[in-house]
């Protein structure tokens, strides 16, 4: 089956709203294994709506509506439904009980304008709302269904489920399953070519490669008769993709680098206390940001004069004043010195210019030093990131984490 | 001007992410008084991409396309446009340099894939990317406008604002010009209330607002003759809102609190340093994103264990033990032991229960201390935060700035 969905609202054509409801019901329509090939937003204009509505019963078998359900004069796309499908419009007894109870609970009196969301177009179904007043509507008109579902989310997502997800999986055969694998240290051109031949023959899993900054992800989508049959397709294509990548994919799904990384230190008993320059706090906030953190991460120093590295780290002057404040050699007494304060296993130190100053021709805007002291383990990494200020300490972050992630991982077991 | 969007890419319609960018580029246009009619979503599906393409050609003088610029091989974007307007594609050797500076500066070798990236319609304007490789496009074509921007938004949003609304901006006649105003410490129903009247007279300038965590904007949009005449209306609707709101509005436009916060310390030649517990560093992270910073930011500790509350910042132990690490007493004693030890005219201390696990009744998740040392101030603010662990810390940051801000803006001259 075929579907298209309409999004109504000139708020959203104002961008004053995101619209989640079109990725909630793209994403349910998915795992019903129903095709999604089109989306469209209007604002509250009939013609545009008509229109719109029109388009999407030519190409497909089932048309969702979302918004413009509400009891205000620009809520009009259950009256140009009904004109599109040459209906009526009649008053749903349910419906109108339904809302007049719900003002009497609100101890509200029930206003004029609400009886037209009462109104559906003949031979309908309505769908009760059971968090607001406008009910939905789902007509069936020449082999197609149209559904037209209430714009508020808490409204939209009860509804789906309960009235418009059965109606749907009724006469559909197979399903959708997706899984994201998440890559570190490589760029998406880099990923692609490693696994091109895969991309090139990818039919069903499909491949759908997505760079944001610091990882590429890998969107591996299976159809199949059930989610068991679609996941063990998955899994295949998952086994040949690590072949390549190895130890680069990090994660599955929503994991996060940092997510990744307290649990290999928690798994291991192991803490971690980090020292920070230009990064400034963002790897401490990024660590913490896992709930339990706690039980790895024991503390972080923000040093950003070079006093308080001195003072706060014992880096020696002199090493700064000889190799200056960005140099491996600052970066390696950071971590070391962070380690030794804080009596943890692992320490990271990070020193470089973020940018928009700060640069010079031999130490140009971009220069990064990470330092990663731990058991047995003693490296600094020379990064050079072009970008913004905010790219360079955003992917400074990433590559920290990954560079303690590939320790734990290959490492003194 | 009529525009339409055009968002491509699979994953969209999967539901695998919500196309924020559709809502950036609708606000965008909508400031500059450009109209929106219609969004269009489709996949990776070059026959789908063209159909699309007419359409719009069809209806608006204005076409953005979002995404399908990268090297893989199911990024199709230009190729289509390229085919629906009848040119050919020719190396931009420009991009092309651009893009072997980026991978040699990142010390990656730059794989074959990503030569298609440097190509454009012939006649068109390359749009250069400065936070990734694929460079956008700009095409005139028979009176219309196509523009094909990058997917990923930390690449769009700097592409739209350096390159694109400077082009819009020119040919529009008639000028549209926007304001926005910042606000913290209200929520927006409040502010809506406090400028109902405004909200309900408005005609021109428009008064939009526009909620996100922790603070709420106000966008003023004026269209006059010129942007004199324009900006000359904002000015007036902004002074009368600021007689409402005063010091609550705490910035315009693009500016964030940090900034204003810096600016202010700056001005009067002080310095600041922070002790976070429950934050984790985000506050540092937050203030150290400003250029600059480091002209007032000197230090900053996170003190996730009681130890290095101890060891670090000198809260007595007792008092931990006495109030609990989530007190009052030890917000004051931090934020007193780091403006003491970093030697700086303010110190921030921080401590609070994020969640999700940690709460008690008589301390919930959501429980925040602020403390606030400074010349001849020293305060603490009991937050309750509602939410989850990441709402619960951004807001927390957001009121410790706010805090200090005021303070700044109201005392000690």
């Amino acid at each position: 089956m075929r579907a298209e969905i309409i999004s109504v609202g000139t708020e959203l054509l104002l961008g004053q709203i995101v619209d989640t409801n079109a990725a909630f019901l793209s994403r349910e329509l998915a795992a019903l294994g129903i095709d999604l090939y089109h989306r469209t937003t209007v604002g509250d204009n009939p013609e545009r709506l008509r229109q719109a509505v029109e388009d999407a019963l030519s190409r497909a078998e089932l048309v969702i509506t979302i918004g413009g359900l509400g009891p205000t004069t620009d809520d009009l796309t259950k009256e140009v439904v009904a004109q599109v499908l040459g209906l009526e419009l009649v008053l749903d007894q349910p419906s109108l009980a339904r809302m007049e109870a719900y003002f009497r609970q609100l101890g509200r009196k029930m206003t004029e304008n609400n009886y037209k969301q009462a109104f559906i177009p003949a031979g309908g179904q309505a769908l009760p709302n059971l968090h607001g007043t406008a009910p939905g509507v789902a007509v069936r008109w020449k082999e197609r269904l149209v559904v037209c579902l209430p714009g508020p989310s808490h409204e939209l997502e009860p509804m789906f489920r309960d009235y418009v997800r059965p109606l749907l999986q009724t006469g559909q055969n197979g399903v959708i399953f997706s899984r994201v694998l998440k890559i570190s240290g490589r760029g998406e051109s880099a990923v692609a070519e490693e696994i091109a031949d895969l991309l090139a023959a990818q039919t069903n899993p499909t491949i759908a490669p997505l760079a944001s900054p610091g990882e590429v992800k890998l969107r591996l989508t299976a159809r199949a008769a059930s989610t068991a049959a679609a996941e063990e397709l998955i899994t295949g294509m998952e086994a040949r993709i690590r072949e390549r990548l190895g130890l680069a994919v990090f994660g599955v799904d929503d994991e996060t680098l940092e997510e990744v990384v307290v649990r290999l230190l928690a798994g291991r008993r192991e803490t971690l206390a980090v020292a920070e320059s230009c990064t400034g706090g963002l790897l401490a906030g990024q660590l913490t940001e896992v709930p339990g953190a706690s039980a790895v991460f024991e503390r972080g120093v923000v040093t950003y004069s070079n006093r308080s590295k001195v003072e706060l780290l014992g880096v020696p002057e002199e090493v700064i004043n000889t190799y200056g404040a960005v140099s491996a050699e600052v970066a390696r007494s950071m971590a070391a010195g962070i380690r030794e304060q804080a009596g943890t296993d692992w320490g990271i130190g990070i020193t470089g210019i973020a940018g928009p100053g700060g640069g010079t021709a031999e130490k140009p805007v971009g220069l990064v030093y990470v330092g990663l002291e731990g058991p047995a383990v003693s490296l600094v990494k020379k990064l050079n990131f072009p970008g913004s200020r905010q790219i360079v300490r955003r992917r400074t972050v990433q590559t920290a984490l990954d560079l303690l992630r590939l320790e734990l991982l290959t490492k003194h077991r």
